[in-house]
């Protein structure tokens, strides 16, 4: 098997292809419960195989008929003359469980369970699937499904599965699969791509997932030397552990992943509970993860297939940098807006290469966006030219050209599609797209060049945008430290305030500095050592209640301030309080003006322990603004993910002010992570709240924090 | 012309429809510079219309040629035997200001000018077009361009464009028109539209709008009784008060406008520079100015098509409650996710009807998102019953069918399609949308019976959720006061801030209460009245820094301490000023804990005065979290506005905290709009900041204000 294999070292050993079938590879497919009727559930995959012809051998088994559909029918699964390498079951429910058992005496590798009547109807369903589960644990036999819609493998004419899709369309060759929980979702999109002339030859959809779930189809499809994406459609996650043994596979193999998830609304009533609850929404610590590997999420149909179809080109540029090329100077500027929404950088054409430009067409804009205008169709060489002379400068990793309906007609397309290819053939590490409007042939011509093509200039830039997060994400080192987990006696109940700062202190997040003194030098010395202002306490166990008796001076300015406050506080202790024990004076750094910044960690009971940041007061609250990560994670990591707040400005320096010290957020920020890590087994939260990062000033300080175990 | 005309009984007269013609209107038509090459600029418009038999006379004028594509042709405009309508110029640009006086002299109504050359090209170009503006003035004949693709209006046979895009389609009957700057996103749109088999019948692209704006053929565009609605494409507004006088004139006569604004990105990058710019920002401007009409902003050609697509059904829903049914749980969660992120209501339904469908299909989804699963197929009735028992309950106003490639099969179509026709004939008030995929004569089928549909059910969300927003614009009466302009002499120059408060309270907008008290008894009324704590203030002339000899008591809580202090000021005042001029103690309400809010007025150069609102700190300057209305508005606009924040919340009451008074804060809103619109002949721009509102208290407050003459 030829995998490309990314940069990485730690490249996962695959099994060897031929050790293990893959879940669709069959030499050989019984159907239990075979249909003469074509439209009927045990009809359907028989006709659908016979119509693609199935490479293998079809073994209908009907106990009421000689033949189904022309093939010889076999009474029962003893009858068959091999064991079949999958099965199709679509009987009734309650007679599934016989079926299966069967089979696995036989030693059928995989069945497939259209049938439904399972865990989606209720109680008695739920006890039906756990019986299945029990049959085929016993019997070694794996279980897609019940109440699946199959799967098919067009590339082998394998179809397992009734969808009514294959009366409109066959799927066509390419290298999208898909791995879906919902049949219809699959079929759905299947069907849109092929209206899109998109291949999408393999689909996989779960069901109930009584055996095999999505994440061990994505493992097969990267495993699948012919399939470059995998389209992964989710409702919810039965297995987190091998879903992310599949992301880390798949960004190993560089096989982008696309992923719809849908159900975060009812996530988000859940989310908006509290900001606690909110940070651990299932659904943002999902889209964290999909953030660690190479997978983008798509929030409708449309882009789903939008990114895949991108994604399959197999040109993942490392850095965004938009080149855009036009017929139309109103198609560059609305380029240029979207291009901005979404973050993704037009560099300016150089200027020797705007002059090149100029000189060639005098009334051509040269910046980026390049306007060719319609001159380009009197003068098609202008499309080689100019995009040559963006490609060499070296400063755009994709191009977008916008060509309208101009490029869809025939008297055209004959003069500037050969253009457009020179340009393509020799800039081979670009992305190339052109947004156009033509029939399906002419696009699949512009296709066959090497472009992607799309009508909506806006779809156009958002597919390219996330190719570029792709190929950030291929680049980009495994985000997980490693790390051993160790038991803290002293976490066995939850900690109080003062010792669960303690325990972070412990673990290198700094409380504010603040030290006990006892005589006026030393409390000079380590004011000093702080920096002023500072604030100054008098220490006594029997004095509950300082401010009370000015027993707490703010402000405290120099050291000569220190050297006199310290008698003026232990005399008036002296005055209320004569018989009190005084144990020193503490000495404690003032931090004005900071900016408050939350670090939290939710223990997911999906993913493990899950780190939080966001901006103090309404920001996480009311703003939601948060980032999160799977713990731990190095401070690198811990920086990317601070300057990716909404607010980041802020830390940044606003209104005049300057930068906090974001190094320091984001080393204790990971080392808060590796805390989180190393006691999960302890600790269900962690909340450090505030932690104080004052302008202009070194380091940030942690002012209070709660450890729930 | 039967035109619907909406509740409101300010509809402006419109001219009857036969006074004068419409831009596109024209018993003749000549082409000067006419081309026997049907692929020439000068050719391609006769080919046209020939090939779509238009239904006037065509006379090509070439001096060279006896006859053009088999029509005789004239030698010059003086030679045509009867006035052209409308006259089409094709020749070199500096022939064409000769041209446009000859059909001046002969009474042409309309000359298109496709010659570019002008304005686009530099200062030379510039002055010919300045000289194309004074003949066609001189002579009264009207123009469109120059530099412009023209127009077309297919239900004539009228095709005075040079668009190459009539090679791939021709426009199908419809009731979308497009007024548009740019001629190659039009016809984009055009094709793109037919390839969904839409219909744009009617289609006028400005050029450089030396004459005709994409304002005025917007207006004819309403005048038309067979448009229904209106697509715009803007890249600059020439004429903004035009433009607002078709988007009222549009929502009048309750058609849809559908805009596409380029240009946002350079725009935001002025707005960046202070948050001053960023509220004048011209984008954001512009927005405001559709959100008073029933005009949506699309920012995709996709989006925009949808919308105008599903606005052409004309059924505009005054409420938004969206009910969804399906054949798949999953597309139901993704809908539902999606509903939400609009913010587009899905209710419950009501238990007796989610009852009713429980006893039609025991296990169905009932409370909506409704899922009548793959069982509809097999039991087609269940759809009428379904779609009925949920609209019976009069809880929705729209609803999203999603029945995937299934409702595409001839089998199953021939089945389903009665049953959904039944339930749309019963409720001609609901929008009905459905999310299927298939052939486009299939679709053309479900549309006939009253169906929008869309293949992605996550653009159909968006399109219904604008429809609502259409619906409600068409409800609301017109936002804009009546007023009268007045002239201050104290705005003769750019007041001190004392002076700016004090203006603004004149105008209604109270400041922190204050008042002067003369004796310690009438300091003490003056506290009790504006309510504890109170801020103390010695007043004279001779003393500069009143801090620093004491001569500012905060925090003061009670008569009896408003009098003990009284005595101490004059006492502090004697003791370090003895010669000091003493006028009275200020007593001020002090304000504590307020929510800083920010509001200003930009006096815009398209738009006149243009107030803002939000919230202060980071929310306008790092959040761009802002609100903004042309002036003057009434108090429940305000609100309506203020409410609109994304931060609402904080207004509204956080973590604990009461809610301010958001109605003051909409009165003087209100009141800030009315002064900025009666001074906008002298004031330039205002700013209020902040206004002080405290949680759970009564009232707000101008603490501090600008106004800039």
């Amino acid at each position: 098997m030829e995998i490309y294999v990314g940069k990485s070292d730690t490249v996962t050993n695959l099994q060897p292809e031929t050790s293990t079938k893959k879940l669709w590879e069959a030499d050989s497919i019984a159907i239990i419960g075979a249909s003469n009727d074509p439209l009927r559930i045990g009809g359907r995959p028989i006709s659908y195989m016979l119509q693609r012809n199935y490479k293998g051998r079809i073994y209908p088994v009907n106990p009421k008929q000689e033949t189904i559909q022309g093939l010889k029918a076999y009474p029962n699964v003893d009858a068959l003359p091999e064991t079949p390498d999958i099965a199709i079951i679509a009987v009734a429910s309650g007679m599934v469980n016989q079926m299966l058992a069967d089979l696995g005496k036989r030693g059928t590798r995989l069945a497939v369970i259209l049938s439904a009547g399972f865990s989606e109807v209720g109680e008695e369903g739920k006890q039906m699937q756990e019986e299945l589960i029990a049959t085929a644990k016993k019997y070694g036999i794996r279980v897609l499904g019940p109440n699946t819609l199959g799967l098919y493998d067009d590339r082998q004419g394998l179809f397992s599965t009734f969808s009514s899709a294959f009366e409109l369309y066959w799927p066509q060759p390419g290298s999208i699969a898909i791995a879906s929980q919902s049949g219809a979702f699959a079929l759905h999109i299947f069907c849109s791509a092929r209206n899109r002339g998109i291949g999408i030859p393999l689909c996989v959809t779960t069901g109930n997932e009584a055996d095999i779930n999505v994440a061990e189809a994505m493992i097969d499809m990267v495993r699948d030397p012919e399939i470059q994406v995998i389209g992964v459609y989710l409702e919810g996650l039965s297995d987190p552990e091998k879903f992310t043994e599949a992301l880390k596979l798949a960004k190993q193999h560089r096989k982008p992943v696309v992923v719809m998830k849908t159900g975060r609304s009812a996530i988000g009533q859940v989310a908006a509970q509290s900001h606690t609850a909110s940070i651990a929404g299932d659904d943002l610590v999902f889209d964290a993860v999909l953030k660690e590997y190479a997978a983008v999420r798509a929030y409708s149909p449309d882009e789903f297939l939008d990114i895949a179809y991108m994604a399959s080109k197999k040109v993942y540029p490392e850095r965004d940098a938009l080149g855009v090329i036009t017929v139309s100077g109103g198609a560059g500027i609305l380029i240029s807006d979207v291009a901005e929404d979404m973050n993704l950088p037009m560099p300016e054409l150089e200027e020797g290469a705007q002059k090149q430009l100029k000189e060639a067409l005098s009334f051509a804009a040269v910046k980026n966006p390049v306007d060719c205008t319609a001159q380009v169709i009197n003068q098609p060489a202008l499309a080689d030219q100019f995009l040559s002379t963006m490609l060499e400068t070296g400063q755009y990793t994709s191009i977008l050209g916008f060509f309208a309906h101009a490029a869809g007609t025939a008297s055209i397309e004959a003069k500037l599609r050969p253009e457009l290819r020179k340009a393509v053939s020799k800039y081979p590490d670009a992305l190339f797209t052109l947004s156009l409007i033509a029939e399906k042939d002419t696009i699949a011509r512009y296709e066959a060049d090497g472009f992607a093509v799309f009508e909506d200039p806006v779809r156009a830039v958002r597919a390219i945008k996330a190719i570029g997060t792709l190929g950030a994400a291929f680049k980009k080192p495994d985000a997980l430290l490693p790390f051993e987990k160790k038991t803290l006696d002293t976490l066995k109940t939850t900690p109080d305030e003062a010792q669960a700062k303690r325990l972070l202190e412990e673990a290198g997040l700094q409380g504010v500095p603040e030290a006990v003194a006892n005589d006026a030098g030393q409390a000079g010395r380590l004011a000093e050592q702080f920096g002023f202002p500072v604030v100054m306490k008098i220490l006594s166990p029997d004095i509950k209640h300082k401010s009370e008796i000015g027993g707490v001076i703010l402000n405290v300015n120099s050291v000569a301030e220190v050297h006199e406050n310290y008698g003026l506080l232990l005399q008036r202790a002296a005055d209320h309080a004569p018989s009190a024990n005084i144990t020193g004076v503490l000495v404690a750094k003032q931090i004005n003006n900071a900016v408050e910044c939350i670090m939290g960690v939710k223990n997911d009971p999906s993913f493990g322990p899950v780190a939080m940041f966001g901006l103090g007061g309404i920001h996480v609250e009311v703003l939601k603004d948060v980032v999160l990560h799977r713990c731990p994670f190095s401070p690198e990591t811990a920086k990317e993910l601070i300057l990716n707040i909404k607010s980041a400005a802020i830390l940044q320096g606003v209104r005049g002010k300057p930068a906090v010290d974001i190094d320091a957020l984001a080393e204790k920020f990971s080392r808060l992570s590796i805390f989180a890590a190393q006691t999960q087994d302890q600790v269900k939260s962690v909340e450090v709240n505030p932690v104080l990062a004052v302008p202009g000033e070194k380091g940030c300080y942690v002012a209070d924090a709660l450890i729930e175990v």
